[in-house]
């Protein structure tokens, strides 16, 4: 289940090979659609294919408002002003199709987000490949201290290199044991003459949740950007958040102009309370406020105060 | 609020002009890409973008079924399988973006179906044009003895005269109220600079039911076909219905082998209850089977007879 | 088109009659179950059936985050939390159903939200009754001088009355024209024997978008809240605000928590892009920061200040 | 995660415990509130809320239809004329939900189905308990020879040992790894004062798919009565089947009219394509077809030939 020959015939093709179209073209997302990013040990992130671009954005915004729209006369302005105010139905024009192979745990994650089309890899009719995801050594110990706070956790040394040669192990005689069960190997051939398999539906259960799955995902422009904010931000796990950052650099090569208004009025901005924002005045006028006569609890104070770069 | 010169221009451009892409190409949509299909008195039908092809379905379908797809060896056999059996995901991983100018009585219809993104002209932000649906005489006659049946109406002659003069006048009246309400032109020029105007998105509740306005409207084929099975039936409204059958011939342009299994498996076909099921295979038997102890309504017997062709 | 005996008698009943639940029950909202709040000139809105409180919100958040959240204690906190931090899946659990009259071109505004349950009184198969909004002359002003923006126009006195004369002549003339292309009462009774009518299906298209509908519109705590924040908003048509805001008191009445963490991280919340972020913590370190040398646009700059409460 | 006590508790409660409601109210399906149904060997399915009954269904469609349905003077009429003719919009105005606890590789064919809500038990943030789906030996099918997805005969003897010795001792050596990975038990307790542990979302990883875990499901009656015509069918897999068989009970004992004619329009119901039917025809008429001349391909045949009970 890593790429297929036929997957890679399929991309070796597109790279060589340019036909002409009357739909508009993103040449900086051309450019990436014979390449499969890689992501963690064994993933990756590919673009199939696409539909629009920055212009299609600006094109929907203009019918919608309409003569309105007149004033705007730069598409960049148009754009930042659409990010900016959340009039999102003009990036949902433009429409994206993704083949990414990725651990089961991360595709339960991705799944939670309804409004895309998914096409997975079926373990119900074919037979999945041995492939695992492992963390680097550096992530069980990034991910324990940030995870266990307060409990001054960092899994290093013996400790780390014996969770690793659990995971190894595990996830390999499971596959193993899953291989004899079926009574077949990955491309389909009977392994004992003398034995029944068992079906392909069932035999799937021994698997670990780090196996790796392949699909197609496709979604429009408005709901990437939605679950790239998510999947992207720092409170995002690890193995998916790699993902989200290798999308959003074919983001940035396919619409520069939405990326760019994405960053400075998503990624980077912050949403303040009324709460917060009445506090926010004070401090500007010179007040001084503290926590216990804020109105915030202690943990919204502390949100805020790391907000505002104060302490 | 016809083609806008901007628009007219950019399908000119779209027609003269060819990018190469390393995206799937459908040749049959690309000759339509330029242009509008005439629909009703005013309106239209165009492809503006689209995503993937017949192909793109049964790449979906591949990785889905994985190696059990090995024996379904020939795309169109593959993708006919999927259409007979409901295997709806893989035909969501093709788009299509259509601009669309339809009477607003007809948009209000077409809007129930939810899975689509759409960018309507906006009579909040811009002044609507002068143009109005007035259906051809024919059409009087034949919607009223459809949808008065039993009544004995045909509307015709000197009546239907009548009533085309009431809708002329009618909508024509009540947009010229909204323009000097407005105290502006369709141009947003101020007519007189003695008058204060009333604001658009107010002024706007003058207009008739039948003033055309336009959108665009995007979807993926699963759900364009679904829409179309409605819509391009005998049952729905003549006035949606025409928009419907345009469209049917995009789609038979762009995924032909998606088209033809269309035709066959959902346009064509009918489903039978287990009653009507068990009804059927009573007459096969060669049963003499009457409604009094068939066990189905009246109105369900009248549907089976004609549905089986007998009387 | 008002409340028919029927639905006047299905209110009462709810009123008089109240049968034992195992479910959770809102008291709040019980008491508001048996009465339709009026919205404009003939509209209301009224709640029909809802299902889970603020309790349920609670449930699905804590088998969510599990165990994790045995230290959010206390329900109204946790509320909090999630409304803040944006996690929306807990609020999904539960669900309202309003029955709702409401005029046409604000039902157009109204189903762009997708993610509802609707079915509204059809044009095709009944008779409309003959009820249009005709604004309050102070609305004609307000409006007008809102949307009028700049060119100084108020709406007033001999001017108002003109425009109300031809709101109200050009609604009443077109639907008397309606039924008498119809040839019958709203109540489906033909008014000449001599003579034949217009199917309804077209004869609705001399209607104007004032006109009035009704319809069971269904969704749940999120999605409502989403269309809550949009159409509450200042910027929101008044002819729209007003049901919004009769919604908001439903809200209130049924997940008082979840209510008030709406009002204070929704309604009263501000986002600061990654640029206004920068400038606010400029100025809170002293700084004097002007709009020329602060790397926002004129525009953004206004909106900044307006937001900080500065000039 | 078992039902914990705090469910239990709250069960209890529902049990005891009715409060009065102005709210339609299914007597069938508040008697099951405080049930869960046992399914496979450690998952149950029990209600928890649910919204409407068949009288809503009716009351959607008249205001849908409005006067046009005075003639269908009886509910149980109008909801088979409703099933019958795909109209399937009154179905959405009930709303179900369900606390489910299934095998993680049931919950991710499960998720498939986009338009529901769904909060899942996560063990991002929590320790999974260690219950794992083990089929019982009647369910240990060899893989199909005929058909890719499907189960062939059953496995037996010491072959049928050894694979249940294999699931059982892979899912618990593995789960006993991930405890000792995460240096905690389930109830959050450190386990060795001197080790570090590994972070909850990264050990997760090493559980198998037949782990159980567990959510809250809601979704309104129309998508769930879809849900079940795929999941209750012969061809689903049937351990996904189990749970959609407890679910069509409580439907037929909370919407009574609506789960009649789901059974009788749905799941007892047969497509014919246009070919097929057009063979049922001339079957009728007397003539001799057989598949070479029909048109149909050999698969195409055996359907339709199965499907009319012949051979």
């Amino acid at each position: 289940m890593a790429l297929t020959d036929e997957q890679k015939a399929e991309m070796a093709e597109a790279a060589a090979q340019r036909t002409p179209t009357a739909r508009p073209v993103s040449a900086g997302l051309e450019a990436m659609l014979a390449t499969a990013i890689p992501v963690l040990d064994h993933g990756f992130v590919r673009v199939v294919d696409y539909m629009g671009d920055d212009a299609a954005v600006v094109q929907a915004a203009r019918v919608s408002y309409g003569r309105g729209t007149k004033a705007a006369n730069e598409d960049r302005g148009l754009i930042r002003y659409l990010m900016r105010h959340r009039h999102s139905t003009p990036f949902e024009m433009c429409e994206i199709k993704y083949h990414i192979k990725l651990p089961i745990f991360v595709a339960r994650q991705w799944i939670r987000h309804r409004t895309a089309n998914v096409n997975e890899y079926s373990a119900r009719y074919s037979v999945m490949d041995k492939e695992f995801y492992i963390p680097a050594q550096a992530q069980l110990a990034a991910q324990s201290s940030v995870n266990r706070q307060g409990r001054g956790d960092v899994l290093e040394g013996e400790e780390a290199a014996h969770v690793l040669r659990l995971l190894r192990d595990d996830a390999s005689r499971n596959y193993d044991h899953y291989i004899e069960m079926l009574n077949e190997d990955e491309a389909g051939t009977t392994l004992s003459a003398e034995k029944s398999g068992l079906a392909r539906e069932l035999a799937r259960m021994n698997l670990t949740l780090n196996t790796y799955t392949q699909w197609y995902w496709k979604t429009d422009l408005h709901n990437l950007l939605h679950f790239l904010s998510l999947r992207a931000d720092a409170h995002a796990q690890y193995e998916i958040r790699v993902y989200a950052e290798a999308m959003i650099d074919t983001v940035k090569a396919w619409v520069p102009h939405c990326y760019e208004a994405f960053r400075d009025y998503r990624m980077g901005a912050v949403t303040l309370s009324a709460q917060m924002l009445a506090i926010v005045k004070r401090l500007l006028a010179g007040e001084v406020v503290e926590q216990p006569a804020s109105g915030l609890s202690k943990r919204e104070w502390r949100e805020l105060m790391e907000t505002l770069g104060r302490e």
